[in-house]
């Protein structure tokens, strides 16, 4: 286990056992005060934000070697950048700071300089995304869509166990949770005549992580399967938000495009990878064996826990799904290796996701595609509600943690609402 | 025509007629003097680099709004977003400034402090590009490839004369023209066995057009077909590096990945669509009638003759194709309304990119795969080499321009060297 996750560490910070944010997590974030804007680098406990540039400026982080620029620059890159061994000591030094008893009275007095309650500041993407890369590498997810759309005999094509496949997406329509969108239109195909130009009826949400890239490779480089978590700041909820009409026409023969585009949603804190190793465990068994620089040896895989809620306009929310991200057939490990193998470059702020996150059994499978069974089945919501895809006005909210030793690490919501399309 | 292009416009800068950079182009880059790295706002004229930034320092550009700091960042993008009503006066006064005669005698007497030989500077990447698409756009080269690996009868697949079809590509590996880069490696996968882990035998071109976006819009906007140019800052040659076998193995079903981000290649100036205005000309009918979002009216496509030559190492440069631009089926401005139709989001700096550029008969294919038919024909090159697709110590070099009224408006070179495959 991990020197960052000691579940014996107490904060004089008061939080629920069931936070998110416990003093072991202490991911990063970019926030602003409300009403101001001037953003800052932030961290989190429990209800309340932590102004990193605030921190600094009171001598916090003598001898660290963070320059305070990159806690007052508008994105977490500059930070990032600094690498692991500056940013983990930073991570160590606030855990310090936050501890019962911490030897940084003077800091603990002054506590109102820069710890805010989370309702006084706003969130901000967290990162300067230079390229968003998603992956499709769920087995279930993958299976089950090869069940609808392809060969139920044979569902996977021939290279989905070779290679974690994978796309580049658009880094300009990802936004932070908490924001809406408009349902997108585009050209829908009709079974019996041409195409039209439509709202798509078939909105759908995809259950996903992103892991956010904390080194800069030059182009010729590749990231050896053993050393790519080195090159792994952190993790967030993602959803990559589906329009399957829009989808099926366009996507034959150079992938999905509008269908994806329209809108991707983050959640705001990148939970290191160090705070989540009490969670790695092994992935499946990989038949048949995959090429050597896709071999790994440990446990690359995180066992975390993951949850679907839709929550109608002015109703509950209700659960759709539970998953787990330890079901990924490829590992973050894989899949960078995967992305470097041709010497691409990545870059800090890079975001990669997972692919739709889809468990074994049909509560578990991470979008309304596969749990409306391409909209064959019903799906229960509170009250008698029912949905097949996602309708004007729900908000779909993603959940994520791990619990190990009574200490739970989570990712705060991800969260988006959907607008009735704009006028054609 | 547009008075952007006056062919009796002469200047008291000698060159060539044949120059891609007479006084009408007055195209925009990146530059720095030789050795030094600080790099400026830059335009072109003959075998000159016309340094903007001390231009504006010496006054040159008062009056016109157009803050000193744009003309001295390492990118173009903050220039480009003041507006292409700033930017077309900024071309407009370099013009005058440039003419026989020119009213700005004091600046013609300081040459020497910003009118600088092209080989005492080097040229950088003229935008920090955000995000970058790829579209297919090219009738022939989509029915090529179509009769290839799809339906010689049907080689169009149902939706493409719907859309344009199009699809995210990677922004970090984009490189200015001049670079090398290493053959890349990947999963190739032989006919009878498994994959294996090679380097590409089957490296190829792409002859592209691209255009640069001069516009931020917001989530949910989208741009009428009709005012799509308004958009457009300008465009500059590509080159979408593609690696036929890894592409054949990993592009089901979610799109090419790995075959084409390993490199591409984009020429150093950027010229603007209103120095291409004299060569606007009609596309090609479309039938089926396209849907009303895709229906422009006026010319939408522009007659610029392309080449791409291949120089192997110490060899003299031979023309393998000569197409053209005013080919494309879908024009730059149905390919700019169709990507906003849902709303993304689009940037000052984006790069869109056409695909590869065939035209009708066998020696104007933009690709090797069309232009050796999948290798089954040997191309000629000088001294009775021959090629299928390109070598190790290979250059390859696209060249465009447009020519009328004895006026030639060119992009200069869109070259890169093909270096050995790094060891596996």
């Amino acid at each position: 286990m991990s020197a960052t996750f000691d579940p014996a560490l107490r904060s004089w910070v008061d939080y629920h056992t069931d936070s998110d944010f416990p003093i072991q997590n202490i991911p990063f974030g970019i926030c602003s005060r409300l009403p101001e804007t001037k953003p800052f680098a932030s961290s989190r406990i429990g209800d309340h934000v932590i102004d990193l540039a605030a921190l600094s400026r009171l001598g916090a982080f003598e001898g660290l070697a963070i320059p305070e620029g990159a806690l007052s620059a508008p994105f977490l890159n500059d930070l990032i950048a600094l690498g692991k061994v500056r940013t983990n000591a930073l991570r160590g030094r606030i855990q310090e700071i936050l501890t019962k008893g911490s030897p940084f009275g003077r800091l603990t007095d002054s506590r109102e300089e820069w710890l805010l309650p989370v309702d006084q500041v706003t969130n901000h993407l967290p990162v300067r995304i230079g390229d968003y890369t998603d992956f499709y590498s769920s087995i279930e997810h993958a299976t089950n869509v090869g069940m609808m759309f392809r060969d139920p005999a044979e569902p996977l094509l021939p290279n989905w166990k070779h290679l974690p496949v994978g796309y580049h997406g658009r880094a300009s329509s990802i936004r932070l949770t908490g924001h809406s969108f408009h349902r997108p239109t585009g050209q829908l195909k009709p079974e019996d005549g041409p195409p039209v130009h439509g709202a798509t009826r078939l909105l759908d949400f995809e259950l996903e992580m992103a892991f956010i890239i904390g080194t800069d490779t030059e182009l010729g480089d590749r990231i050896p399967v053993d050393r790519a978590e080195e090159h792994i700041f952190g993790l967030a909820l993602f959803n990559d938000w589906s329009a399957r009409d829009i989808q099926r026409w366009e996507y034959v023969p150079l992938g999905p495009f509008l269908a994806k585009n329209f809108a991707s949603t983050m959640s705001a804190w990148i939970v290191t990878i160090e705070a989540l190793e009490p969670f790695r465990t092994a992935g499946p068994s990989q038949d048949p064996e995959v090429l050597p620089y896709l071999r790994s040896s440990g446990k690359h895989n995180f066992d975390l826990d993951l949850e679907v809620l839709i929550q109608p306009e002015k109703e509950s929310p209700s659960t759709v799904c539970r998953s787990n991200f330890r079901y990924m057939y490829w590992s973050m490990a894989q899949q960078l290796a995967h992305h470097t193998v041709n010497g691409c470059d990545v870059h800090v702020g890079d975001v990669c996701a997972s692919g739709t996150i889809s468990g074994p059994t049909p509560d578990s499978y991470g979008s309304m595609l596969e749990l409306s069974w391409k909209g064959t089945r019903e799906v229960p919501l509170a009250g008698g509600k029912i949905r097949k895809f996602i309708q004007d006005g729900d908000t779909v909210i993603l959940r994520g943690h791990g619990k190990r030793e009574g200490v739970r690490i989570g990712f705060g919501d991800c969260a988006a609402t959907v607008l009735p399309a704009k006028p054609i």
